[in-house]
């Protein structure tokens, strides 16, 4: 099975990087370019057949390890 | 018109901060997971409404900036 986990930083939460990356594409020319925020997209296999542990095992991993959910929020797919 | 642009390394190219997020997952007792990749998620916001015109663009941004071709792929969705 593998998952999709997408973390992205909470709304009201600042994004420096996405502010540089804004930044940077203004000066190069992309005047378009509004709001830029980042976050991190992850792919993980899964040995598992098991659709709702995956579930329950991918919330764990994404509480414990790839997320900071003080100032991240987290969703993910599964598929397979 | 809102843009999401996935960037990922390439299949071929190692991705260290991959291994090194699959290597805490199994010492913390996620003996399930297999490989791992870790790819940016980037949300800009346009200020424009022309859909081919924004493609041109963000294909544009990810070659010149949010992307590195040589060891990273990218696509994107537009929507609004």
């Amino acid at each position: 099975m593998k998952a999709t986990v997408y973390v992205t930083i909470k709304q009201n939460v600042l994004d420096p990087q996405g502010s540089a990356v804004q930044g940077a594409l203004h000066s190069m020319g992309f005047a378009e370019v509004g709001k830029v925020r980042i976050g991190k997209y992850l792919e993980l296999e899964l040995d598992t057949t098991d659709r709702s542990e995956a579930e329950t095992r991918i919330t764990a991993m994404c509480e414990k390890l790839l997320a900071n959910t003080v100032i991240e929020d987290y969703r993910f797919e599964l598929e397979g």
